[in-house]
């Protein structure tokens, strides 16, 4: 079976770069490629910290696009204080010499759906959804060839990460979220409710660092960087990682429990801006437009992305 | 010591009434005075739903007052598909004979607390928030009088009951809410987020019936009914039991466990009306308004009610 | 014929005292009484000078009432700048010796329209409509029982003099102003629309001051100060005179030209928070809840308003 | 001297033909190229119609794009009653044979700002922000190049056009608006305030046929159809010619009064939604982002209009 195609999107953050490599030692996967988003830390840094990873999976032929570096209405809001100053605060990764492609990655987006057959591109959003929602305004056109987008974003039955009401993902571009959740698309969410169900244990930091590979090392050391920030807030013994979700439930579904929802994304209020309102209980004739995970087998989690990023 | 003089707040509701029976039958606690408000059916139901429960627990001196009939911004929103065309669907119990007191229940709180001594009375909200917040528009002076409200309310990490967003308590009177949790009481909430941690099982209802009393058979029969609504919508084995929470923290504040937060009532976005957004992991500097409830011993839960309506 | 029965609640206020001495100079209005509230300046201030007025005016029989001492849901906003310190500055008015009636004003409103015929009652608000809307929300059996209300307040073409969005009498209760204007009573409005179309000259300050007595010298004294702050804000060379547009309308409705249009207050965005939307050009389905004035033969209003104050 | 170049972006549109072809007749502005938005009618018929409004002028070499068809966040609305099935009802123009250009808007407004020496290209938008908040978020190296915006949108002494609250341009993407309000860009916006003081009379139309030319009899044409609406709404002898506001102010400033205002875009209410919150009178601190015209010599606007009309 041919692998399947898809485009990360993304704003890494250490999580983002799980992700990353996951999608890359994944041969199933076909990563068309990776266009960043100003989220995490500003575009300048997410679409280096890319091209850094590519470079790390020895994937320097990589396609790597800078997208927008703001939100589509609201100021940008960064979150250095969970990434470090550079999004990938831990190893020591070296500038990268792979050029960053000219194209601006809303175009390269609404080109690659345009051009591909329909239906044959499935859209991996890690951060804020600004480059999706920007496409799907720019060319309409676009939205009935998405073969489907699987995101992390929001949180339900967790709260939010950012504000009381909101998810971090969510929360810095709301009205792209409203967007995409609004235009019909095949969707599915990996929210805070089933990432906060993945807490990293010390094992499997530590077998990824017994690797022994750069890419093992490296990835110990930003999640040791990285998890500091959720035990300490939650007083856990591991912090979630989010955006791997996204590439497991690709490659292995049936790790994840979910149910097809209505979901709205709030944009009216400035106290529940960005909140993800999940009809989880059916109370609503609200449109089920979106697949939200739930539960997932933990340990099969972290040992299928140890697994993939053992192969590069 | 003197038992805590307390005014319950309801609008039974089978719920409102295993707490109000629950009350009775505490020695603890000395119950001033019932006051009705609309909610779970109109006014006119629930003042006489109060006096049929005073008459089912031998307190027919008991003084019941009408409150409002209406949300103080809002139109009203009742729930009898979850509690009946009556509100204490189950039983087939007498029209009371003991009277309606002349004064308003706003009134009536309003002097209560002005004449007895500052800090000696607290309210119990089993119920929208209107009688309470309308006594508060009405006379400020009360507010430093009040030793504290603990009430039902609210869900956060349960999400909503009533839409997503919101619990019907809090949908049904937003404005209220944001009256009462912006007044600097001292204030505890017990939200779904603990609520839906104490199902009803079997025993405990056959318990209730098998005490052989009137209000043994009356309770077993009105939570029959009652759980019906939750069990369907969830998928579970036994329905919440929301309202007495209230009275079993006033008793044994020990079967809970909470946490001193910040909590911000929506009352801006239609999406989010009335949502109650709990800053539980201190993401914010709000002040710290409210004691939320968020686990309790189901087991120590059910055997203080059961109990105490074996007192009846 | 029998004169008109009315109810002044009033916040004043130079413009308020203006109107309720020309309510006093006039046969055909029978003041029940009149009931303060917050606004212009804090509950205290408008009782007092609501008194003070009642004994300028000769009139130390009349019923005062305070009512409420804050709005329905927001915290309270004053007008110092406008007013001055005391509300009423200008003269040097006596404290009163008249007493302030006990009952609290939202009482005796719901007393009143109880009591008296129903149909047979008109409100005359001059500021915040905590009180009404207070009273409707505690008894609603009041609402069919009002006659009319005709208010001061809003403003559309004019815009807000408060805010962008509002003018001051809505801003300081929005959400009392949503009861009102929702509750389906017969309404007019007088709104900045009309009343900036009303602005004195020196002339009628002066005609005042020239009547020598004590009403005439002391409006003269009031206005004097007034009318600096819309000056200075407007560049115009005389303020306007908004609340007394009320009592002229009852007197002689002829005096104004208006329209019966849909009229929804926004209690939803802290921007255009108590922005009375107009509907006047019938662009919506909206339904139509009130007489809204819009212009007013000025020469006559302010003739009335003489001769009135000339009877005192 | 150089004539001024600007970017016409428009959903013609009677009001927006006249805009245009008095651009085209103002040898004193040099029409870079014309980018087409969905707003009166959808974006098929815009980019139609600006290419038949260049033929007309004989200017079939001016470069037309496509661009948004859809507003940013929320669902499109377009305006048929008044403008007609076309957007141009009223002369039956031919079919265009000048090609649409095959850039996208967006990226030919981004294109030609990064080309063109910084502060020397004006962009004039007549309809819906859209593609011009869409430049920007896509590339906000843009906004410091922008010499000037001269919009047609808003009102705030006129109320709404299309709500009570909102004006049609801004009321179809309220979200572009407030992109481009508080992007810090030199703002000048003809709102409905001073469109509504420049009302056609039957002598402009009859001199504009007069002309005997093809873009006399067609211009006269379309204003007869256009007018209708306007004069059948407000019961005027005739309606207002919005659009040419932007040129005209352009051609001759002086024929407008106006002052610098803060500006600000409801996008939180659905029921002000698109409000233009004008602080006209220095109410707030909000910073002063916008030029607003007030005013308007409407004989020196028409005979302007005529006679560059009649160049062509």
């Amino acid at each position: 079976m041919a692998p399947r195609k898809i485009i990360i999107d993304t704003d890494p953050g250490q999580d983002d770069a799980i992700a990353i490599l996951a999608a890359f030692g994944s041969p199933e996967l076909d990563v068309l490629g990776i266009t960043a988003v100003a989220g995490n830390v500003p575009l300048p840094l997410t679409e280096l910290n890319a091209r850094k990873l590519c470079e790390l999976a020895g994937r320097p032929e990589t396609k790597v696009f800078a997208g927008c570096a703001r939100p589509m209405v609201r100021d940008l809001v960064t979150a250095e204080e969970v990434h470090g100053k550079t999004g990938l605060d831990g190893p020591d990764l070296p500038d990268p010499t792979m050029p960053l492609q000219p194209e601006h990655a809303v175009d390269w987006i609404i080109d690659t759906l345009m051009t591909e057959p329909a239906g044959t591109v499935t859209l991996c959003p890690l951060g804020p959804l600004t480059n999706i929602a920007m496409a799907m305004v720019k060319e309409p056109a676009i939205v009935p060839r998405i073969e489907e987008i699987v995101l992390m974003g929001g949180g339900y039955f967790e709260g939010g990460n950012t504000t009381p009401a909101a998810e971090f993902n969510i929360y810095v571009d709301p009205h792209a979220a409203h967007v995409v959740f609004a235009s019909g698309v095949k969707l599915t969410k990996a929210p805070l409710d089933v990432t906060h169900k993945a807490l990293m244990n010390r094992k499997f930091i530590e077998d990824l660092r017994a690797l022994g590979t750069p890419v093992g090392i490296a990835s110990a050391q930003m999640l040791d960087f990285y998890e500091r920030f959720d035990m300490e807030r939650y007083g856990q013994d591991g912090g979630p990682l989010h955006d791997p979700c996204v590439i497991a439930f690709l490659l292995k579904p049936d790790l994840f429990v979910g149910k097809q929802c209505a979901v709205q994304i709030d944009i009216h209020s400035e106290l529940s801006m960005g909140a993800t309102l999940v009809d989880w209980w059916g109370q609503t004739d609200r449109p089920k437009n979106c697949f939200v995970l739930n539960r997932v087998d933990a340990e099969g989690f972290f040992a299928l992305m140890l697994e993939r990023l053992a192969r590069l």
